[in-house]
């Protein structure tokens, strides 16, 4: 068995399209083992990724944060280098730094950002069919930015959380949500999210459950009902996947 | 053989990442090819499609004009949604509109905008590899600007223009440039060049030359002696084509 001497931190970009997601799955290639490939490709020891969560398949990540520990001491700026050279350039490394042994980048994480985009042009544009949500119906974009300000605060998120898979961490449904901003930019919008920490699938069925208010399918008054409900089945379907952007953890 | 009655006009938007270019070619698929299968399937008649130029593989459009002309009336709103759904998403019909039967996008064509977009962070972001020049030099910005202006008015840009494929049209090889902006925006740079018209692979092969100026390979004041030379082999290589999109086509 190794010991493991050194914890290293990373920053990471992904576009999420081609993998089923972070985490290893049976079935298609996970950004995690992609890394964990490249990794021992270069050190030649048996390495594990942590991430700061799980992504799932076609979503997008800026600043997803990852550790793993090693035996050997790694010179960064050459192992960075080698890294990204090995990486598919759908993963690129943005930073990588020593961290304490004691770093760990799912327990660690106190705080996590997400962006959600979504456009509302008559026509898709191609540059943004992977990364966007065409949105075909009439949102009412003041509609949208009320329905937000009522997710904001301390609450029991479990309405708009999916079971989880197996091997999941957290069993609590409390999150506090200190950020939900609705940024419009034409017919293109973008959603900020920024809680202490999110449940599997919760920002995109926020977002669903948003875009359903935003057309007037649930009338804002039912907004507390379906969060005193905590049932999944009570809030929106989710927002398709590719909209999705992890922007930030913080620790 | 067919009497053309109608003719119409289209502005398109395509990603040009998985094509061969705009134009026909023994290899590959291009879009004017894919455009005139869809009309076709939908017409039943055999359309050709006329581009206001053609684009190199890698090479993007936002505002790419074409004119097709066609016997039988179109019922346009069923047709655009129709052509859409008909095409793959990497291209799309902005806007489609009668034109009169003279009308000719490459002919009637008075002025055409292209930006050229080149990344200068230290790590390719994922999401704009397909989609800019990830330039690995250190370009001096100042230095850029200075010899973007010298490229500014009208000129003879026989140094900057690759020998056209046969059936290309144009052999007077002086165009004006009316507008060459250096938009700096973190490391992100977008150069923006407006003409009455372009040689083949000029905008590239100007792009690549302001780098060999801004890294200092290629001094200033040599730049009119590049001119005087009407010889491409004493301008820069070409900038690479995933970076290019075609904004726009004035008439």
């Amino acid at each position: 068995m190794n010991e493991y001497l050194h914890n290293y931190k990373m920053v990471l970009m992904y576009d999420g399209t081609l993998f089923c997601g972070w985490q290893i799955q049976h079935q298609g290639i996970s950004i995690q083992q992609t890394i964990e490939e490249a990794i021992q490709k270069i050190t030649k020891e048996d390495v594990k990724v942590i991430g700061s969560g799980r992504t799932d398949a076609g979503v997008h990540a800026l600043g997803q944060t990852a550790h793993f520990k090693i035996a050997k001491e790694l010179d960064l700026y050459r192992f960075h280098y080698s890294l990204n050279a090995l990486l598919p350039p759908e993963i690129r490394v943005k930073e990588i730094s020593p961290a304490p042994l004691s770093f760990h980048a799912q327990y660690s994480a106190i705080r996590k950002t997400y962006r959600y985009h979504v456009s509302l042009s008559k026509t898709q544009s191609p540059f943004n069919r992977l990364y966007a949500w065409h949105f075909i119906g009439q949102a009412d974009i003041s509609l949208l930015k009320k329905a937000a300000g009522m997710f904001l605060g301390t609450h029991d998120f479990t309405s708009f959380a999916n079971e989880a898979h197996r091997g999941s961490a957290s069993k609590d449904p409390i999150r506090t949500l200190m950020r939900l901003d609705v940024v419009e930019n034409g017919k293109e919008i973008a959603l900020e999210l920024e809680a202490d920490g999110f449940l599997y699938k919760m920002v995109r069925n926020i977002v669903g459950t948003l875009f359903d208010a935003a057309i007037g399918r649930t009338p804002l008054d039912s907004i507390p009902d379906i969060f005193a409900a905590k049932d999944r089945r009570k809030a929106g379907a989710a927002a398709p996947p590719q909209g999705l952007f992890l922007l930030k953890v913080d620790y």
